[in-house]
């Protein structure tokens, strides 16, 4: 039996409820791991038919921190998830505390986190599926087929470069500043994991940059080309941000893997999942060189539907598999959660962001049914 | 007689092609402010029949300039434009000087021009052209109708801000780093343009920023906010800049104007841009408190296709009926200029870029006479 210590930090807004839903999924499929019926008999002599089980521990983090510790990531939640072997999180910020100082609100507390956990490498898969190409506002021969993997780095860059603050000029105006910067050895990691990643996949990676007006790209370029060496087998282009944010609505298949800082990738990866149409469908996984990974739905709290029972559960879902794969190497079990999803979607099942007519409209705990009765 | 000096600077590429159409263009519209006809009664009034005369020099700049003087932008170059009523630009830069340092790069010149010439604010319209809605790769039904003007600081922010440069870390690695600041009153006078540019639109001004994330940003919504209270009758809001490239995507037509950050405007204009299918065809205007504007297609300066007549002409005419309008005060004949590039694609004239079964393919030359035909 292998047994994994899984943080659960539901967060914010509809956070809680997708949250619940994943959980039932991974322990479902780690409990049918168990049998050997549906695997292959080579992944079955490999992974053996072993039970996998989760150990779950609920911590709070975001708004609700800020509401019962007052700070947005209490040491005992940052303690726990470090402790574990990897932390699934819902989603966190909310118009109540929009207005908070820096330090009390919940997206500082996703900062913390992951800078806590040291996770570095930000994957965020963006593919259109077959079923849900019509959620796309691009044209279908242009998104059908899209299938882009942003990998952002996640703990540098101008979220957390020093000095930071505010200020007077000489003139005594107030000034508010920041530092966009990068070492050498910062962007060595992320792209290693890049061309790795790009390697898993159909072999072509983009670094996206500002390399012609900023010296912290001009590094990065530098650095990034050094690579490609090690890599002879990834093909390796360069690309102006201003011109990325563009050729992904142009011809977003020309794309396979794309790297690209913590601010760039920020924009470019949720312009890119909004290619998909469906940003209710997409997860990410942030890891670290070592140490428990940080998986979480891309999409945020969506206040404005928590408690309703109408958010999409199967972004979170889909982190959840990205947990088994990128955090546990239970990579049979991802895939049982993926076909689940697949087969759910095949089946009709649709929440309100992505329902369609001649589908059939479900809530997030009936969406989450419906995945267990597949899984 | 009403009379203007106009710097023209070629620059790279297709860059002087477009320029030389743009030309004619100009000198036709101001010789026909000569002439009443076409002209409403109360514009003959106001204006005067009075014909507008330029007096155009041609300066080098960018790739072109580095190959001749050594440096990106000449003095002679900056003081010509300086001394000037206006500034016509066609494009910098190419792949001979992409792997130039920084201070003999196209780029650099174009910086500094801009700052030379203090035109902090850089307006970028993005319009789906009815003649042209099948351009884009936006779905029909969300694509016609966008018409987005993108209010973009351009002075200030990462693009200017010290410290810069490369240095080393505590570890004694290579670093690179810049700084994003802005002081308040840069904010100021970027956000006042924004709201004078809605008040002469559709009354919305969304202010796009990272002030969950970054200070600078928290600066910045401070002072849009605070001036609201002098705009009461424009609807302002603040986006966060993930989700507004997101937006731009998902339903486009819920902005009018946008205003932000230099980085933030280079990306989200051009996403806006591109959103049209059609950015041979998108002018922009640079201007400052006092002093000449810079007035410039967005488009790049196409190196593939230089000197084979196939370039669009189209968004540098646009660009000088900015020029005229924003630049001059020259409203009547920046519309005349408007007018017939409408005329001309309703004429079915396309070139390469924008072609279309069914419409009449042409040159660069050939797209500027049909343009002149109808002025
Ligand atoms: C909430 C915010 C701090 C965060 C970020 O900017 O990283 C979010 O936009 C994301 O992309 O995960
Ligand atoms: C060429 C480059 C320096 C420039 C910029 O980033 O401002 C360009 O992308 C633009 O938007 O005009």
């Amino acid at each position: 039996k292998r047994s994994y210590n899984v943080t659960l930090l539901p967060g914010d807004g509809i956070g809680p409820e997708v949250v619940a839903v994943a959980k039932d999924v991974l322990s479902l499929a780690g409990a049918l791991e168990g049998k050997a019926s549906n695997q292959s008999l080579s992944l079955s002599l490999s992974l053996g038919p072993m039970r996998v089980e989760f150990r779950f521990q609920e911590k709070l983090m975001g708004g609700a921190a800020v509401d019962a510790y007052g700070v947005p990531l209490p040491e005992e939640t940052l303690a726990a998830a470090q402790a574990s072997d990897a932390v699934l999180l819902g989603a966190i910020g909310g118009y109540k505390w929009d207005n908070n100082e820096k330090h009390l609100k919940p997206e500082t507390g996703l900062l913390q986190i992951r800078a806590g956990l040291g996770v570095f490498a930000n994957l965020r898969p963006a593919a259109v599926l077959p079923q849900l190409v019509d959620a796309s506002t691009l044209k279908k021969e242009v998104a059908e087929g899209v299938d882009i993997m942003v990998v952002r780095e996640l703990t540098g860059g101008i979220y957390f470069g020093q000095p930071r603050g505010f200020g007077k000029n000489d003139k005594g105006e107030d000034t508010g500043f920041n530092t966009e910067v990068y070492s050498a050895s910062e962007v060595d990691r992320i792209t290693r994991v890049a061309f790795e990643v790009a390697r898993k996949r159909r072999g072509k990676l983009c670094s996206v940059d500002k390399a012609n007006v900023l010296e912290a790209s001009m590094l990065w370029r530098k650095q990034v080309t050094s690579l490609a060496s090690e890599f002879p087998d990834i093909e390796l282009s360069h690309m102006y941000v201003d011109n990325a944010a563009m050729q992904l609505i142009r011809n977003p298949k020309q794309f396979d893997t794309i790297v690209t800082n913590n601010i760039f990738g920020d924009i470019l990866s949720d312009e890119a999942s909004m290619l998909t149409g469906s940003i209710g469908m997409l997860p990410s996984a942030s890891v670290g060189e070592s140490g428990p990974g940080l998986f979480e739905p891309i999409h945020g709290s969506a206040p404005d539907i928590a408690g309703q029972d109408k958010a999409n559960p199967l972004a979170t879902i889909l982190s959840a598999a990205m947990l088994l794969r990128y955090g546990l190497g239970e990579e049979n079990a991802a895939k049982r959660v993926e076909a689940a999803v697949t087969e759910t979607l095949n089946n009709g099942f649709r929440t309100g962001d992505i329902y369609s007519p001649g589908t059939t409209l479900v809530g997030c705990k009936r969406m989450g049914e419906e995945v267990l009765k597949t899984v």
